[in-house]
């Protein structure tokens, strides 16, 4: 076994114990359990987990919340915009759930480095599931492609996911509470 | 001709109006030139026009301003999820070209219930060039299937699509100051 690869097997499973915590941050909220940490250099340095019923967005997903937070800062920070490019082509994203199509489309436009994620999206997965948006674009330029370019980005996914499973299965024992009438009835759960 | 359908169309053409001033207004602040309004009961409830250069953030596009603009505004006036939905079930979007994959996806998650647009995105549409996130996912469900549902809509394009196309013209004539380099030298338009 080349050790190289388990120090990246080792590190992956420490990250997205980062990104797991988020997600139950989210179930103790009664959201959808889902959350994600960004890395620069090895360094956790955002974290965003789901806050759509709290914030009444359904776009709120970790994935936009995380990005979000780290762009206001590099913009407090007086970053130009092609600082703010450069620092993420070298960002790593760590999520529970493969990004939907939304985020997926969101982390190409930024131009992240590497995405990871734990469960597959089987109905909006945007890494491979249902499209392929890491691939970035390969089609012909046209007249808004300057402005509106998606880039490529490395991803994987399977890690950690029975544990993300897990998350949504205890979601969907306790009841969503933002679901559609009827559904079922809401359990408030004792913090973990 | 039926009077009904001309009212449609010149209500279309004032309202496309309002989202190409928007689209001008991000034209002279040196950014994509993409304006978009959101409708209900034909009023005019909120505006976006393209911020990615000003927001260093490549995910401000012109609807997401408009969403996170109104929702805001929502969660001020103290409206639960649900309420936010059915307000979203009324809402018309405007805005002067095709819905990115991003965008179009966040309008399906937010439910909203009809988009009209001026050009095509042959790039990155999500309203039909694309793909075609506005017919909603007729999949079978599965585990999140319940939380991040992405639902259909109304939509149709061609609404001053001239004018749209005109500004990009535009803009890239004065140059994108955020292009890669190297690029055309930018030159400070005068208000118009």
């Amino acid at each position: 076994m080349a050790p190289v690869k388990e120090d990246h097997c080792e590190d992956s499973l420490t990250y997205m114990g980062f990104a797991l915590h988020q997600a139950k941050l989210a179930l103790e909220a009664l959201e959808v359990p889902v959350g994600c940490v960004i890395l620069e250099d090895g360094k956790v340095i955002a974290s965003g987990r789901n806050r759509t019923n709290e914030t009444r967005n359904a776009t709120r997903h970790a994935e936009m919340e995380a990005i979000d937070q780290l762009v206001g800062q590099w913009q407090e920070d007086g970053l130009s915009p092609s600082q703010v490019a450069e620092k993420f082509s070298k960002c790593i994203l760590y999520v529970t759930c493969e990004p939907c199509i939304m985020c997926a489309s969101a982390l190409s436009f930024l131009g992240i480095k590497e995405v990871y994620y734990g469960c597959p999206n089987d109905k909006f997965g945007g890494c491979g599931s249902i499209l392929s948006l890491h691939l970035g674009s390969s089609q012909s330029s046209d007249i808004i492609e300057e402005a509106q370019r998606g880039k490529a980005y490395k991803c994987r996914g399977g890690i950690m996911a029975e544990e993300a499973v897990s998350l949504f299965k205890s979601f969907y024992e306790q009841g969503n509470p933002n679901a559609p009438k009827p559904h079922r009835p809401v359990v408030q759960r004792e913090r973990t």
